[in-house]
């Protein structure tokens, strides 16, 4: 197949370096003359170039660019595609990009690989980053079969573990796993570094080990990422933010109370469910 | 030194092997048999009983039972001690044990090394577990200063980071970067569980990686540890609580009212201040 790939990142080169591994015939696209160089250099793509008209021939392309460009960059690609060219995503909130890409082009199926590491670019770009990692897809009513299938094929060649859902159900779901985590990380480093006690805060520091450490890692993360969940996924990330304090909520209740046993019930439930989520 | 330990688990056999490799005489006092002999055919003690007459003759005494039992235990110890043998403890809340404690033994001095496994028990128990982790100690005013040499010198010599602060302080220092975090982490998992969605439920049970297994693990853990905390460290534990959900709440209003600036502000913030505290 023809492969078009806009955005030549950590995911859109993992995405290339894998398609051509395949036998696909890759087409890159970046901003930066740069990045096209190297993506041809590493073995990315077989051809690379700053502008949309590369991607004439695509029969299918994956717009890997951050998500506030994902619907100018579809735009921008309409003019130069064949009308039964299928157009997919890689962005990590669907609702708000389904429901603007799918009202501009027809062939067009939401996609969120869920793969990464800490590194961004081209040179983080690695063979087998979806591998095993869950690929989710959202089309809706109104999206062509034949386009999902063929995004489907393409996404089970990388032996990722493919999910179907509404674009909706997916923005809840990474809401309460992926973003919550986030934001309850985010206070909790906010809440230690506001301790009014100098003496308490110097020690907090020297003792803080690997319990303070994995609960506080999402949320000093890359600011960044913590604003697109904010921004793009709001609601879905509000509604989980709103559950969250009421278990809280319940938890400082129950340890004002001394209530031990419903204490001692909820943390051993937890500890059965946990795995349930691994 | 003739050195005595009451509880031989994980942090009373290290103890045991360390000080025993120190070139100390060390005695240990289980309430199993199988644990003393177990301790004594690793090697952990010089010699063991299930009767507390055994350490008549220790200059340091380590209390190494569960948090419940410390006070009851040296209470149980006094009549065979000799006046100036100094008594040491290993648990995670200081205030609490130390008031109890010091005014029933004068040359009582509390304790917290801050290092474990994940598992238990004196089969658990390895050398070099103290070596480069924090080891608190928590004289007061009316603590003899001999003996709080002695124990210094002993956690020195385990090559731990020594730190002395008041009671009060370690309990609201470990409450903040200890305790508070699996509060935090049980409510997170506490609330993904009640999503009232079957079909957003499981598909975050299938989508949840690295950022839920990290932001949930001390939340998962053994209950009986929560337990301890929100028992033994209510005060200090409620006023970390009462810190976090005031950082909470803060992030939910800058969602809410789309204030994205001062969302960046903090995210940045704590991106740069997590570190001080790794």
């Amino acid at each position: 197949m023809n492969i078009g790939i806009v955005g030549l990142g950590l995911i859109g080169g993992s995405l290339g370096l894998d398609l051509r591994s395949l036998g696909h015939q890759v087409l890159g696209v970046s901003r930066q003359e740069q990045t096209c160089q190297r993506a041809i250099d590493r073995g990315v793509v077989d051809d690379a170039s700053l502008n949309l008209t590369l991607l004439a021939a695509a029969d299918v392309v994956f717009i890997c660019t951050p998500i506030a460009a994902i619907a100018p960059t579809v735009q921008q690609l309409i003019p130069h595609l064949s009308p039964d060219t299928v157009v997919t995503d890689v962005g990590s909130v669907k609702a708000a990009v389904v429901d603007e890409v799918a009202s501009v082009w027809h062939n067009f199926v939401g996609g969120h690989p869920m793969a990464g590491t800490t590194d961004n670019g081209i040179e983080a770009a690695v063979l087998g980053l979806f591998a095993d990692n869950p690929y989710v897809l959202t089309p809706i009513d109104t999206t062509p079969v034949t386009a999902v299938k063929r995004v489907e094929e393409i996404v089970r060649s990388l032996t990722s573990r493919v999910y179907f859902c509404r674009p909706e159900d997916h923005d809840r779901a990474v809401a309460s796993i992926s973003h919550l985590p986030v934001m309850v990380s985010a206070s909790l480093i906010d809440s230690c570094m506001n301790e009014p006690d100098s003496t308490v805060l110097e020690l907090a520091q020297n003792l803080a080990s690997s319990g303070f450490r994995d609960t506080s890692r999402v949320g000093g993360g890359n600011p960044e990422l913590g604003m697109m969940m904010a921004q793009y996924n709001r609601e879905s990330l509000l509604r989980s933010l709103t559950s969250y304090r009421h278990s809280l909520d319940q938890f400082i209740e129950l340890i004002e109370q001394e209530d031990w046993q419903t204490l001692e019930k909820k943390l051993k439930e937890n500890h059965i469910q946990r795995p349930q989520f691994l």
